[in-house]
């Protein structure tokens, strides 16, 4: 495997990004990609009680059908506790797409992201549609990742190009980060596009490791969105033997796992406001559980990450942390070491002596501008 | 019951502070709390699996010790994750103190709060210890109080007069916050004193209801300490008859409840870098601990707590904070107020519609010159 060094949207894909005016500031903010033939999709929703109206729409959705054929992504509204009339918004999207693209509404995922509780503009959207569909291009990716993104300074993408049998199978990935950032559900939204031919089982159960193993694993601000999406579209125009088990169901996982927590710790870098990345390794733990439990808990603690801020190495918040987490631990088995701390990228390590289980989670510092973007959000 | 509107202390406590040259300011660091009389003491320790070396001595202590004199704390140091030696300073500090007030060194409860990771200059507290006690008067709470904070801005105190039977009786608590501040455990350093005489029992008892209503109510960064202690001593000194059960216990019950809320809002109101003492209910919860729950959810939303912070009624950060809450709510049911939010005091009332329990929870918003104190402190 080897991670694409440009942008390449795998066979059978293409994207656009258009100004719809969602956004007050007139930046990009309706991204569209869509798959010249039927693709089969995977997707992990945040765990959130509380979900945003696309997400109902793609859950009920992914019950019955199997085949999908574009994925529609407004920023600057999450449509999110916006009821019924929010519900119906996000369905009027789809219909809008779905005629403009001559496909099923069926076949079309929808996805906002932004302010909570607001509701869509939806007629922006409507009217910007038939531009959406005319930019379809290969290079329409460069415009889409950027329509996808809020508060995030720079866009996020992770792809790589690997063989199954003697087919090159391509994997792009895009992501959305900043801000409400925490982990236990799929965090941000994400989307991966494959030209790999993979069976609807294999890609469902491929997609919650990587999600486990990635953006599960990454908090900016402890704060679970009610947006959460990753969302991944195979549509098989590789041409390779279809990957169900074995051998190639392994590499798949292996790429789509490198993918996956390439973009994580791109949307870390991009934390609101951070200005440290920050990676916690807790080790020797009684289970891989307790020991992500105490990593998280770390990542989590406003006091730790203001003092990574202040470049200010005081142990004694790991200490408090890892010991309020609720794992088994105890003073005389805990040792901590912590690298140089005036560096942009700063590594924790945390012995417990309580087992061999080791976890691995990333997060950001906690500065000034985190709560300046946060207090004039909106 | 009557709140008292200048310090009184029970009848037969002396206090004294001094300054010890712990903290690098010069300000006061060293407290005693001092009972003429054998006293009997409740405590609430945190339930952070690592506890301060003080909190260890005090927890072995009471085991099989019923009848205490003195409460000594110093400031600036916090005597954690200092291992053997932490426990031995702890021990020595306890040991200067008994032979200069010539009690047994078991009948003093030792508290120390600051930094943590460094050892205790037990030589500073050794050389102070004379002067300490010597400094013992009715007055010298004035200097006891002060000299327990560390991030405080200002010193915390409540304390009320109420009749047990015919006898009138003084309960005084006196308390330091300001960051590591979060529930589920004796939030923070409390001493309380009481001329009560009330039995063992009934003195564990209503301390730990006490707690749950007020220190375990109150959030200000969601960080657990090391070092959080709530300590009652009664000495009986009232004459009062022995408080057991019935309606004396109520009585007390409920003054002690009182002055440690009133206690607890004083935490948050000096959160560190606070502009804003936020309260929040949530209303019709399935049950007391679902409504604290989702209250505390909230409250601990570093998000919710910029945005007020940024005076920007943000509803969508209270929804999502709820839905990522665990707890059983629905969008349908969720009903959200928010008080005018450019004052210094605002209400947060949340109603889940799911039953009939409610809980009220208290924090401050999250501000630059939190980070500031953090990134800096040291």
């Amino acid at each position: 495997m080897t991670f694409l060094s440009k942008t390449i949207l795998p066979r059978g894909f293409k994207a656009s990004g258009v100004s719809a005016g969602i956004k007050k500031s007139g930046k990009p903010d309706l991204a569209l990609f869509y798959s010249e033939i039927s693709a089969k999709a995977a997707c992990v929703f945040t765990s959130n009680k509380i979900k945003a109206a696309p997400l109902k729409l793609n859950i009920r959705l992914l019950k019955t059908n199997k085949s999908f054929r574009a994925i529609i992504v407004n920023s600057g509204n999450a449509n999110c506790f916006t009821g019924r009339a929010g519900l119906k918004d996000a369905n009027a999207v789809a219909g809008f797409l779905a005629k403009e693209l001559k496909v099923r509404p069926a076949s079309i995922l929808v996805n906002s992201t932004g302010i909570i509780g607001k509701r869509l503009a939806v007629d922006k959207i409507k009217s910007s549609v038939p531009k959406l569909v005319k930019g379809l291009s290969k290079s329409g990716i460069a415009q889409a990742k950027k329509a996808i993104l809020t508060t995030d300074t720079f866009s996020k993408e992770a792809g790589a190009k690997f063989l199954i049998g003697n087919k090159p199978v391509t994997i792009l990935g895009v992501a959305k980060g900043a801000g409400m950032i925490s982990p236990d559900m799929a965090t941000l939204l994400v989307f991966i596009l494959t030209d790999a031919d993979i069976s609807q089982n294999a890609l469902k159960a491929v997609l919650s490791e990587s999600v486990n193993n990635s953006f599960n694993l990454i908090t900016v601000d402890g704060c679970m969105s009610t947006n959460d999406s990753v969302m991944l579209l195979a549509n098989g125009a590789a041409g390779n033997a279809i990957i169900t088990s074995g051998k190639n169901l392994t590499i798949f996982t292996r790429v789509l796992n490198s993918v996956c927590l390439e973009l994580a710790k791109m949307v870390v870098k991009d934390g609101e406001g951070t200005t440290k990345f920050i990676e916690i390794t807790v080790d020797k733990a009684k289970n891989e559980n307790e020991a992500k439990k105490a990593a998280l808990a770390v990542a989590n603690s406003n006091l730790f990450k203001t003092a990574v801020y202040g470049e200010n190495p005081n142990f004694g918040r790991i200490a408090a942390a890892i010991g309020a987490s609720g794992i088994d631990v105890s003073e005389e088995g805990l040792k901590i070491k912590v690298s140089t701390i005036d560096k942009k990228e700063i590594k924790v390590y945390c012995a417990i002596n309580k087992g061999k289980a080791k976890a691995t989670v990333y997060t950001s510092d906690l500065t000034p501008e985190y709560i300046k973007i946060n207090a004039e959000y909106n």
